[in-house]
């Protein structure tokens, strides 16, 4: 583990081996915008792999690739246009804008003041004396207003057709609902996922990839029949969780760490958890936090308070990361909620097309449906041009109160007048109907994870310091699967042919094993070996003159987080390396098969 | 093959079986979005990933991930702004808006007109009575206007930072070249690689993929110094090539199938590609699309005319196939150019950074350098406020025309006004320096693929349509590696508790092997075959009672393509596989070692 301080070298490390800096600095850059490098894209594709492989394939969902820009109308049906606000305040004196409710937060007791008015806000800054973070001036007066996170564009020449920047993945989905359906042959319970950008424009967005203003998501909608389909809990019932729910939050010193570990099975039981889908994909996300290699000491599920919740969510845990580098803070990194028929039952309100699959019943029903049938002959003379609106009104009462039809006369309201009817001219009848099923519109369970901050937590919770060959030296522990390089081959000396060619097999048969393999011949071995350690590279393998002279010809095989090194015969690398990789073995395994070397780490 | 009228089905089955098809149609949709849905996220993916195996890690490059929303500074520098734009006429009747020059285009022998200027182009449509394809209404006299194709949006709250959506993903790379060349320790040659949206605001969107308003473009900016490095020509020399080169185009009657078939090797020789690293790319891009599938008999790399070329671009050739569902035109679905210094000079003139590497010399050169000392107690009291500009003068001089000093006097400009100095006060001297090597701009070559066209013809020309069991069937002949479904398992019938079991034993162990394997259950066989021939799933596994009888258990192992099946031990079901996945072996020769099953098309 390595201190505070130390920690201050995340940003640092991620910037000098290409993890992640902030984009177009040559031009001062934008704030909220960052670019993977070399060893932060591959990280961010592994994470992703592991993501799809998990959400996607093992489920059985279905992945699919929306555009990033959509039209309005699917943003005002969504809500988004009116409600994804964030709270701003203005600066008079350096123009500076700040997240109103951020300020006020910092400044008092309150946890939660995104969900208080502009104007509560405003008063509260007035009553505590805020001033302006950036140059000091007093904040009180200023107003605080609600500023619309999407990032606006327009479609088409001229004045266009405008147009918004996904804020989250998950819209892409909802929308093709009707035609997703039909790949699903009709039949619930199926999953979509996709992974992908999504943006917010944030008024104050963080340093790190905390809170940007670009973004790639990984959501999985699953459409539920929720009277009907179950997941598979068996598969996840023992897997431990660490869950912050709300009565936890809400004593009255609560401790941030007052998580309670519980069993997924336990939590269904003692009725922790809403609903059976959530408690599955709890499960389902600690399975793959643990499997992508996060510190699951530093990682919890915090259920949303009532005041946080969307108003249409049922329930909402989000994964939350510690991370150090970020001043210890609970980072929330994935958000599993219960969106009810909320989506769904908006885009069809918008667009006024069916959002709905046809529930088919065990066995079909017999209704009964009361009806009538307007003697028109006589209805048409005595009521003229309204005697089609009379018909129709008395079908309305038909539905609505069946009973109204047992006295002489039934009187109806048709445009705007009251007709009265004797009863036997309704021909008023009960009559009984077989239905196959019903329409129903799906509940959606939705996992979203934050790619960017799972890639930040990786790289903050896999940092550590130990000392090696009496040098102090940074490495990253990453999982072998999540490591941007599987393998580094290093020549050790670069004027020696035979062990140039003989590394340039060795590379050759990795790759062609399927290992993203680096080659390096630059700098002494020990300077190498901290290269490969500072981007997480799990094993190195080293090609030197002692081995060309066995036969069969050997190498060395050293283990990141040990030094450990082992010399074997350079046809059993793939093997050991497929071992290591699948986590089938571990190193010390290979150190009992082989001969262990003396450590080189500064020759 | 098809006929053309059977290729409009491409569209169709594109939408029916979930490839792609218009995104947010419940809302009306945008012109120019599309979503694709689970087949061609699929395919999409496995296009980008044979993509970076072949120009990433094959050729030792390095994958960044850059923001898609970048501020306006970038694209000031690069260009964009000014020159990204298309010319745009709108009907005054009906308000719709077209590329004028391709009106232009479509009513004269005129190819490109995109290189006229607007003025000359809207007389060319009051000269030949051009009317809009949507109303009928003439167009003469409407104005013609250079209409810039970024989508523009604001960053930050108020009235924010003017950002664009990137035009392009090549500017992600060049803006962070001070850094990319850091990772890559200084050393020339180096190629970056990205793939990732790119944002066309498209006058008038085309259906289908081939001209959309959002993108993705995989591309590579391979960095050298064209003085020294040099391609490995010789991986690539004997791969041929349809080269459809400037003479053959500007032929009287140029025939558009008029290109020549020469091996890379020959084109070089006979000097028909004006770069080395043009020739091996072209190569490389041959050998990919043979790979993938894309059928290269429609397949060629026209060079782009004098007149259409970007004038810092010292050739370009681009990779276009013929789509029968476009109306058999050629279509561009790669550009490989040679940049030069264009992009990264513009940057460091933008910037004011430093965009170049040093170069060191073989052996450090001496050279002779013209400095001037001015005697500055002299100069001070003689030209007061000016005698620093003086002196700043005198060294420009110096390095401009050291013959001047050769006289008693030298006469400089300074702020503007001219100051004559006797040539002993400004102590010329010619003095001998080493250098250890030179700061240079590299030079880029740019293979730019278009990830959407490429499905799109991988769609196009794989869709055949033969006899199978008395029906028509129509399937997609995608290459394995491309499919978006490996194999599929069916049990023969859903009733049988057995056939199930073994049916989900086949599909665990074929995910566990890697397979991408999906499972059917429902509807007739025939139907079943059918479903996945639609979305070229290359191989079908069947479990029937037969099989179970068998000892060891046996399942049938359909082709696609010929609809050939073979019996064969479960066990065996795997090796088998990986060897037609992987191009090993071909289906007859399964037919051979195995008892062939008469085909059951239609159960």
């Amino acid at each position: 583990m390595m201190s505070d301080d130390d920690r201050a070298d995340v940003v640092e490390l991620a910037k000098r081996r290409g993890f992640f800096f902030a984009a177009a600095e040559a031009y001062g850059g934008a704030a909220g915008f960052y670019t993977f490098g070399p060893e932060g894209a591959a990280l961010k594709r592994n994470v992703e792999g592991a993501w799809r492989d998990r959400f996607a394939l093992k489920e059985d969902n279905e992945e699919i690739a929306a555009p990033t820009i959509m039209p309005e109308p699917v943003f005002e049906a969504s809500g988004h246009l009116d409600t994804f606000d964030d709270m701003l305040v203005e600066c008079a004196e350096c123009g500076e804008s700040h997240r109103a409710d951020h300020l006020v937060e910092g400044a008092t007791s309150l946890e939660d003041a995104e969900a208080l008015d502009p104007e509560e806000v405003a008063d509260l800054i007035a009553e505590h004396d805020l001033v302006c973070p950036n140059c000091g001036a007093a904040l009180a007066g200023q107003p605080v207003e609600d500023f619309n996170l999407m990032f606006e564009t327009s479609i088409g020449p001229g004045s266009g057709q405008p147009g918004y920047l996904r804020p989250e993945t998950a819209q892409g989905i909802f929308v093709e609902f009707p035609r997703l359906k039909e790949y699903a042959r009709g039949k619930l319970p199926f999953g979509v996922t996709q992974i992908g950008p999504a943006y917010r424009n944030e008024i104050s967005p963080r340093r790190g990839l905390i809170r940007v203003r670009e973004l790639t998501q990984a959501e999985l909608e699953q459409f539920i029949d929720p009277e009907a389909d179950e997941p598979p809990l068996e598969r996840v019932e023992d897997v431990e969780l660490r869950l912050y729910a709300v009565p936890e939050q809400q004593e009255e010193a609560p401790a941030s760490d007052g998580y309670r570990t519980v069993t997924v099975g336990e939590a269904v039981e003692e009725d922790l958890l809403s609903s059976p889908w959530i408690a599955y994909y709890l499960g389902v996300a600690q399975e793959w936090y643990e499997r992508i290699g996060l510190d699951t000491e530093q990682l919890r599920f915090r259920q949303h308070l009532p005041g946080e919740r969307a108003h249409y969510a049922s329930d909402c845990w989000d994964a939350e990361a510690k991370i150090e580098s970020a001043g210890g803070d609970w980072i929330e990194i994935a958000g599993i909620s219960s969106r009810g028929d909320y989506d769904l039952s908006k885009h069809a309100t918008g667009s006024g097309e069916s959002f709905t699959v046809f529930k088919q019943y065990d066995e079909p029903k017999s209704v009964r449906k009361p009806t009538v049938d307007p003697d028109m002959a006589t209805l048409g003379p005595e009521f003229g041009g309204a005697a089609a609106a009379v018909a129709d009104a008395l079908a309305d009462l038909a539905e609505r109160d069946p009973d109204a039809f047992e006295a002489d006369e039934v009187t109806v309201t048709a445009d705007g007048e009251e007709y009265t009817v004797d009863t036997d001219l309704a021909n008023f009848e009960v009559v009984e109907e077989t239905e196959a099923g019903e329409h129903i519109t799906p509940h959606v369970i939705e996992p979203s994870f934050g790619v960017d901050r799972t890639v930040y937590a990786l790289i903050d919770h896999g940092l550590e310091r130990d000392e090696m060959g009496d040098e102090a030296r940074d490495f990253l522990s990453f999982a072998p699967e999540m490591a941007p390089t599987d393998v580094a081959v290093f020549p050790l000396v670069s004027n020696h042919e035979p062990l140039l060619d003989t590394a340039d097999d060795v590379v050759s048969t990795l790759r062609a094993a399927g290992f993203d393999a680096t080659r390096d011949d630059s700098g002494s071995i020990g300077r190498r070996y901290r290269r490969q350690d500072e981007v997480g590279t799990p094993f190195c393998v080293t090609v030197d003159r002692d081995g060309l002279e066995d036969d069969p010809t050997s190498v060395t095989l050293r283990d990141r987080d040990t030094g450990a090194q082992a010399r074997l015969p350079v046809g059993d690398l793939v093997g050991q390396l497929e071992a290591l990789h699948e986590g089938d073995t571990g190193f010390e395994t290979v150190l009992t098969q082989y001969e262990t070397v003396e450590p080189i780490e500064s020759e």
